[in-house]
């Protein structure tokens, strides 16, 4: 259904579960760039209406889980701190091609890969995490990543035929199995 | 109240009333902007969790403006266009502090005075635009502006010795004051 390509290895959920200060730090700092990131996009395609309300509802969510993960960062006493790129996300990004349609798809499609590998994990983690709080919260979060992975996908098919759309969105899938098998292996929600 | 240096001038309500889809397509890209601006803030100052609860409830209040906005713009047919700046926002930035923790104070003040002069013009619209729709759309918004310059002004002193703080408002209430004169005259809300 999420149309990613690869399953994650468990050595993924043994560095997330070992170090669960970084990975909920990450897991903030994912939130916030979602929700700036769904922004960017209306900033960048003011002509596309069809964008404005979805995009707009799946920032508000964005934000609605940061401050949810910032709570639970403070009653942890643990603080947000800057950290640098895995790779991840610009492994992906560099496949987006430069001339429109293109351009849009490609980034609504990549948004949703995103999402779809934030879902998977977000799994693991409210299968398999020791911490029954962090099983709960994972649990219901990824629920809402699915709907956003629908949601760009949905976003997507709007701009061009179907068929093409998900031969896009396979070939994509492919370059995130690549991005995501190549990023820094840290405790992080896409690493 | 708003610390703001000058008056708008007739000359600016002239042409906001005079080419209101122009206005009203700015509005649009202000309340996103905005928003935008707001997850900036908590990306570059990550380690600063007082800034995030009410940074957040900014951002989402910017959204729900924008989400109000483009059903306006929709019921009027008009649709969001890319455009160019008008100087102003350069106009305020170029004067922020490299160093910090003058850098985020006088970030903070910036947003502050901007949402100063946004509500002092919603005052105008709300008071004088022939469109009664309008006039009550911009008397429910201007509120929230007010509100929000108190809140960034008050982010701010959380960061330094109060006096400080309101002398350097006072100086860069100044800067605002050249920035709105020297901004291109378009019908925009700062220029």
């Amino acid at each position: 259904m999420l149309c990613l390509k690869s399953k994650t290895e468990d050595a993924w959920l043994a560095r997330a579960i070992a170090d669960t200060p970084a990975l909920l730090i990450d897991h903030a700092h994912c939130e916030r760039k979602a929700a700036s990131q769904a922004l960017a996009l209306l900033s960048a395609y003011p002509g596309h209406p069809e964008l404005i309300a979805p995009v707009v509802t799946i920032a508000h969510e964005e934000l609605e889980h940061f401050t949810l993960i910032c709570g639970i960062l403070a009653a942890r006493g643990l603080v947000i701190e800057a950290q640098g790129p895995t790779g991840y996300q610009a492994g992906l990004f560099k496949k987006v091609r430069k001339e429109e349609p293109g351009r849009l798809i490609d980034k609504l499609l990549v948004a949703a890969l995103i999402e779809a590998r934030s879902c998977e994990r977000f799994k693991l983690l409210s299968q398999h995490h020791p911490d029954p709080e962090l099983r709960q919260i994972f649990g219901d979060l990824l629920a809402s990543e699915a709907r956003h992975h629908a949601d760009f996908v949905r976003l997507a098919e709007l701009q061009a035929d179907r068929g093409e759309i998900h031969d896009r969105l396979r070939h994509l899938a492919e370059v995130e199995v690549r991005a995501i098998e190549r990023a820094k292996p840290l405790p992080r929600i896409h690493s």
